[in-house]
This record gives C-alpha cells, sequence and structure tokens, in this order.
C-alpha cells in the first residue's frame, strides 16, 4: 500500500503543506518513525520530536511549527491516526462461503461473500446480510437475524431470534441474548419468570469479548446504533443504550435501566434498575448508580454524586481518625469551658 | 394453546369470578391485552386499569375490584404470571438424538429423549439423564454426570467428573469446574496445588452465561437446590451455596465460603474466603464482606454494616468537606475563649 | 504409585524421621488419613493431631513434636502437601495426536506428542511445541504460536499472531488477544482504532476461565513468566504484568497499566490506566487504584491509601452520623459560650 501525501491529505481531509507527491508507505509514532512513513502530533507536549522525527510526512493540528517537514494540517491528528491505520492496516479477508466443518440450519438466507468457519452452527431460519463471517464455534440460534459487514468472533452465541444489526463486531465469547434473571417467590423457591422476549443491537456498535447482554423478559433489550461495549459487560433484560455511548469493562447495569445517547461509564460501574441515565452523563470507575441521573452530569462513588463533590470528600475520608480525635478533644475543652464559666456565676 | 378460564383456574390454584367457560389463547399485560387474553394486576397501583383493558379475563389478588370482568382470584397474581407465560410460551423442542456433528465418546450412558447438537462434545463415561439437551459447542469432560431435564446451552463447558442435578439449565459460556486458583509460594514463584476435587450442582439449580464456579481443591464446591445464579458470578473453590439463594450478576465469592439457605447477593458484592453467611442474608449491591454475617441481617457497604447504618452513614459522606471545616472553626473558636477566659483569670 | 518415604523425603527435599521404608500410597488431611497415606502439618493449632491421625507418616516443620511418628521434616509442609499432590494425582493423558474432527489449518508446525480434541479449531501458519493439547472448542486463530507442555482448555479463543510460551495453562473460555477498546470521537460517534498489537503470554503463566486479555493496539500486552491469574479478569490493552503476580478473580486492569514483579491484586480491585505499580504491591479486595504505587505497599479502599489508614477510615465511617450530630451540638455550646463571655464584656 502506497499512497501520496496529497492522496492521504484527500482521504483525512487535510491541507497538504511541502512536497505532496511524497510516497507514504506506513504509519509509525514519532519515536520509531522512518523514510516513507507518515507520524502525527497529538499532543503539543511532543511538538520538538517535529523537528527530529525521521518520518517522511507528518499529521500536525492548526498552529504548530512544521519544522519545514512534510505535513498535512487538519484538527484532529489522534483521528487522522486512526483512519491512518484503517487504511494501512485493515484488509477484510476474502470471503471463503460455507466451510467444510460449518453447520447450518434449514431456511437459512444469506447475502453475499458470507463466510461461515468450519466449527460454526448457524440454526434454522437464520438471516445473514452481505460480507458476514462467522468463526468456529459461533453459535446463532434459530431465527437470529444478522445485517451486513457484520463480524462474529469465535465462540460467541447468539440466542433465540436476536438481531444485530450492519457493521457489528462481536468479540469472542460474548453472550447475546441469554435468559434474564427474573423469578417469582412461590413459597418454596423460585418460579422462573419465562424470558420470551430478545435482544436487539443496532447497525455500528462493537461489543468486546466475555460481555453478556439478556434478552428481554417480554419485548426486547436494546442496543442503540454506534455503542461501543468493552469486555465482561452486564447488561440486564429490558434495558435500553442509547446511541454512541461507551460503556467500559466489567460494568453492570441492572434490569430495564435506560441509558441516553452518548453516556460514559467508566470500569467496573453499576447501576440500579429501572433508572434513567440523561445524554452525556459520564460516571466514574467504579461507581454505583442507585437513582437517576439528568443529562449532562458527571457522576463517580457509590451511592454517586457529582464527581467533584466525590474527590472533595473522597479526599476527607483518610483525615477521619483524626477528625474523631479532634472532635472527642473539643468536646472535653467544651466542657471545660462550660464547667469553669458555670463556676464563675 | 387454547384454555378456559376455569381450566387456568384450576392450573394456578384460583377462584373463578364470572364466565369459566371463558377461552383465553394468550396473555399479555393490562395496556396490550385484547380480546381472548388474560391479563394480571400485581401492583395495585393500576388497580383502575381492570376497568378498562380490552383482556377476556385478569387475574386478581384478594380484596380488588374485579370491575364485573370475569376474573380468577388468587393470592400471588406476579406468580401467576409467571406460570400462565410458562403454559402459554414454553414448549419443550421434540428430542433429535445424537445428531451428526456431536461427538460422543465411549462409555456413555443416555436416558430417553436426549439431544445431543452438532459440535457439541460429550467425553467418556459420562452420563446423561432423560430429556437433555446439549447444545452446539457445549463440551463435557470425561466422568461428567446429568440428570434428568437439563439444558446445557452452547459453548457451555463442564469439566472432569463433575455432577449436575436434574432440571438444571446451564446458560452459555459458562464454565463448571475449572482449576481453584491455589499456589504455594516455593521461595521463587508459585508452585501450583492440583485440584482434584469436584463441582457438584444439585436440583433445580439455573446459572446464568459466562459465570464460573471453581472445582474443589480436594472434595466438592456445592450448590445446593433451587439456587439461581447470574451472570458472569465467580463462586471459588470448596464454596457450599445453600438452598434456594439468589446470587445476582458480577457476584465474587472467595474459596471455602458458606452461604445458607435463602441468601440475596446484590450485583458486584464480593465475599471474602472461609466466611459463613447465614440464612437469609441480604447483601445490597456492590457491597464488600469481610467477615461472618448471623442470618436474617441485611448488610450493605464495604466493609459491610447493616444496611441501615450504611444508608445513615453514606448520607453523611458528602458533607465531609463542610463537616471537617466546621470543625476547624470551632477549634479556633475554643482556642479563643479558652484564652479569653485565661485573661480574665 | 507407592513410594517409600525414604523416596518421598528426597523428592521434597526433607529429612526422614522414623522407618524410610515405610510405603506410601496415597496422601489426606490430618483427619482423614489411613494406613498407608502421608498426611502433613500446616497450622501448628493442629499440632496436637499428630499424635491421634491414622496417616503412617506425617510431613511436619522444623520444632514440632512428631509424638513418635514417621515424618518427614521440612521448613514448608504446605509446599511439600502441593508436591505431593502433584506426584500422586497428577499424569499427564497419553498425546492421541490430531484427532478425527479437529480442524487443522495450512503450514502448521507441531512438536512431538500433541494432542487435539475434535471441535478444536487451529489456523493457518500456527506453531505448537511438544506435549501441547488443545482442547475441544478451542480456537487458535492464524499464526499464533505456543510454547511446550501447554493445555488450551476448552472454547479458549486465542486471537491472530498472539504468542504463548511453554508450561501454560489456559482455562475454559478465556480469551488471549480481543480488540482493545479504543476509539477516537469524529464528532459524530466513534472512529474505531484499529488494534493490530498482540498478547504475548510468557512462561508458567497460568489463567483462569472466561478471562479477557486484550491485544495492543500497536506493539504487545504482556504478561511476564510465572504470573497467576484468576477468572474473569479483565486485562486491557498494552498492559505489562510482571513476573510471579498474583491477579486475583473479577480485577480489572486499564489500559497501559505497568505491574512490576510479585504485585498481588485480591478480588474486584480496578487499576487506571496509564499506571506504574511496583514490586510486591498489595492491593486489598475491591480496592481501585487511581495513581502510581511505588514498590511494597500495601493499600485499600477507593481511592486507595495505606492498608492501615483505609482499616482505621472505615472503622470511623459508620460512626459518620452521629460525628455529625456531635459537631452540630458543640457548634451549638461554642455558640452559647461566645455569648455567654461577650455578655460579660
Amino acid at each position: 500500500m502506497k499512497k501520496t501525501l496529497q492522496e492521504l491529505a484527500a482521504y483525512l481531509g487535510g491541507e497538504v503543506e511541502g512536497d505532496g507527491a511524497t510516497v507514504i508507505a506506513g504509519i509509525a509514532g514519532l519515536d520509531d518513525a522512518g523514510e516513507g512513513q507518515i507520524t502525527f502530533l497529538a499532543n503539543p507536549r511532543y511538538a520538538a520530536k517535529v523537528a527530529t522525527t525521521n518520518a517522511s510526512a507528518v499529521v500536525l493540528p492548526p498552529g504548530t511549527d512544521a519544522h519545514g517537514r512534510n505535513a498535512v494540517r487538519l484538527a484532529n491528528p489522534y483521528l487522522a491516526f486512526a483512519k491512518l491505520l484503517t487504511l494501512y492496516h485493515v484488509h477484510p479477508a476474502p470471503a471463503r462461503g460455507v466451510m467444510d466443518g460449518a453447520w447450518v440450519g434449514e431456511q437459512v438466507t444469506m447475502g453475499g461473500d458470507v463466510t461461515i468457519w468450519p466449527g460454526a452452527f448457524v440454526g434454522n431460519n437464520v438471516t445473514l446480510g452481505d460480507r458476514v463471517t462467522i468463526h468456529p464455534g459461533a453459535v446463532l440460534y434459530d431465527g437470529v437475524t444478522v445485517g451486513s459487514d457484520v463480524t462474529v468472533h469465535a465462540n460467541v452465541c447468539i440466542r433465540e431470534r436476536c438481531r444485530i444489526g450492519s457493521r457489528v463486531t462481536l468479540h469472542n465469547g460474548t453472550v447475546i441474548g441469554s435468559d434474564g434473571f427474573g423469578y417469582a417467590p412461590d413459597g418454596k423457591g423460585w418460579f422462573k419468570i419465562p424470558q420470551i422476549g430478545i435482544v436487539e443491537i443496532e447497525d455500528d456498535v462493537e461489543i468486546g469479548a466475555n460481555t453478556v447482554i439478556d434478552r428481554a423478559a417480554l419485548e426486547r433489550t436494546l442496543i442503540r446504533k454506534g455503542t461501543k461495549i468493552d469486555n465482561l459487560v452486564q447488561i440486564a433484560h429490558n434495558c435500553v443504550i442509547g446511541e454512541n455511548c461507551m460503556i467500559v469493562s466489567q460494568v453492570g447495569i441492572s434490569g430495564s435501566t435506560k441509558l441516553g445517547q452518548h453516556v460514559t461509564l467508566a470500569g467496573q460501574v453499576g447501576v440500579a434498575g429501572h433508572l434513567e441515565i440523561g445524554d452525556n452523563v459520564m460516571v466514574g470507575a467504579k461507581s454505583g448508580i442507585p437513582g437517576n441521573i439528568p443529562a449532562n452530569q458527571m457522576m463517580s462513588g457509590y451511592p454517586a454524586v457529582s464527581h467533584r463533590d466525590w474527590l472533595r470528600s473522597s479526599a476527607v475520608v483518610p483525615k477521619l481518625p483524626e477528625m474523631r480525635r479532634t472532635l472527642s478533644d473539643l468536646e472535653k475543652r467544651v466542657k471545660e469551658l462550660e464547667v469553669q464559666l458555670a463556676e464563675r456565676d
């Protein structure tokens, strides 16, 4: 793969400075890049390295010194880095069709350029769009529908009738559509509430490894388009996760909770059930959310409070033993003062 | 599936009010139910909807107004809802036997109406009861025993010699019997302590997706009958989980801890090792349990205290910065008072 | 398996007391051991049982009374117990080669005594050392390399080009090399940063069930030799875990964090990204680590402080409501004193 700097600038939506005919064959960091490679300056702290890098070109944000290097000037060099990595390193494998050793059920509908690896299992009445890849050991139960340009990695399970959109990636071991955790006490033990709903995952969603999203009791658990979910996350039945959310590893979201769009939950956060979390809410790592949160808040702690208040109260907690001693001391001194004053009356 | 209201009342253990010959073909919520469907009132807040629902019959608790509708009167409409969902929606698939593409070892004993899907693996000396279903990609190592009416979902692993009771469901990706986490320091690093015990799961247990229950070092890790375990739970070696417990998602229980019966651990709780947790204990979400808990307690926080005390102290934590300022201010004022009094002497 | 006491003493590096010709056929605890078995005293609390055990020999630490029993005397009886369990109970199964129903790609290089079970999948250009066992449903993507004496349990996934050392065990459902969680905001949603690095796991590492270790964005996520990782652990992209660490269940470590050697993270700990954790650090269960930790510290809480300080402040937290009342009361009393003094002026 070789591109001229001019071609890269057009791809990235930036302006060339210097020689647009320079040929670029790869991408690397400021320290590692060499002849024929392009690098980028994302953190202004490293601006001086632009003068010394061996790269043939540099992606630069506005207002930084190019030190006479060939450059592409644009607003977001970090995004450009992601796009260049994609250009140089992401090449879809050629489609292989239904390979020997793949099990495919009856009444399965497939688009073009599908690959189903040996050891993958596709149940009856499944629908697959174009350019779907099902890796070994992945299991699609009956009635699943999958859009186009979807990658289902090895050992993923998609349960009965769940619906997956287009441009979705499911990493290894993830389970979509296992039963929600619902039981009614019957006086002796627990009577299972059948979970007859589904999970629906919209377009452009990526889900990490060994994550679990439970099917709804009656209707659907819904992951809206553009949302990214990390590894080992639990999303319980009937949740709705809005568009373009970021759900970091080991988060747990209890049943029927609804997230707005562009919500960020950092690692190991827990969210109680039947809540509404507004748009653009950010929740700090390990926090516990017991109630609704209006839009645009940044919360931390358990029970979560504003991130600012959490930082402040967290800083005081280690001083509690000292505060307690001071308080006890003050009580004695106040008592003494009271006695002294009383004696003078 | 069609039943008369009289038949449903008999199935549910309730009393018919109105026309017992009414034919019921399905179940839905108060708002959605229509002609030929039965609905239910579980929350008294919605009692007025009984008058306006389009359902052909309503399941009602004692003392509520039937508004002249056909009704089944019983104590626990929520449980009745679960039972009706089961009646109308849960229909076991016909048995398919050992299907082409299933791997079955030597000396495997099977009851009647077993289904082993393609891509499932059943090791040597495995025993399966009646009506067992092993989904694709599930792996039963040598010497596993499974009771009757058991569903092992796709990509579950059951390790060597573990024992599964009857009416057990294991959801996708769950691992039963992986090695406990035990090592002895040998002066350089860690020497593995072989984990030669098993896991035993009694009857009527359901375990969610991607949960892990480790085998015992020497004897057995035991899950007693009726207990329900959610997704992504960790149960370490040599634990005993009592009857009818509820272990919610992402809970972790350390080695050799024993839970009594009817214990509820909410999401993301952690329990230290070698503890005894009494019957009917309830632990709030995200709590950490460092010591034994007697029966019938409700605990929260980390380290956990009574739920009531946790609520109270949690409410004070955000006020710590203010308390610290007040304390500092009081110190100065008391000092000033002491000086003033001394000056008067 | 039968060994004389003298042979066991040589194997364990201890000294025989009594009859070295005693034949030992097994191992059990002080209470359970019988004729022909060896037992051990690890906890001095049980020293009196040495006199009453039915075992034919006892492993004893220095300075304890053998009560006239046949004994092996050595410094660390718990380690000896682990070694004896290994001797008597761990017997590698004979190699079976590439079994019918295993899928093996092109250009796969294998050492001697390899076993690949039915339903296992080994991609193209994979290299396997000697005595490697790949269980059913395990999936090795293209270009994976594996050392010798490695066990890959059922339904493990090892992604493209990842490298596994020798004497490594991967328990069921674990995922090595899924994509790191990296996205750049593009003004509308999230643009994926391709994760083109790998995971490298050095020798003598054991990893529990359903754990996930993400591949690096550009270079490698590294698990150094001798480290033990429990179930359901998350290790994010570009982390480096030092030698002989102990990472307990449900821990999450964020991207690019580096652990020194012999670090212990207890259950459910969370560690933020881009941190340095020094050698021999121990972190208590459920703690959250927001910053670097120098070597040899013991930390707890969230945000973590020294374990000692955490114990002290945790003990005060439940007293906060009382402290708040005392503080409020003191304010009033000080105000009253101030008024009284003012009145006297």
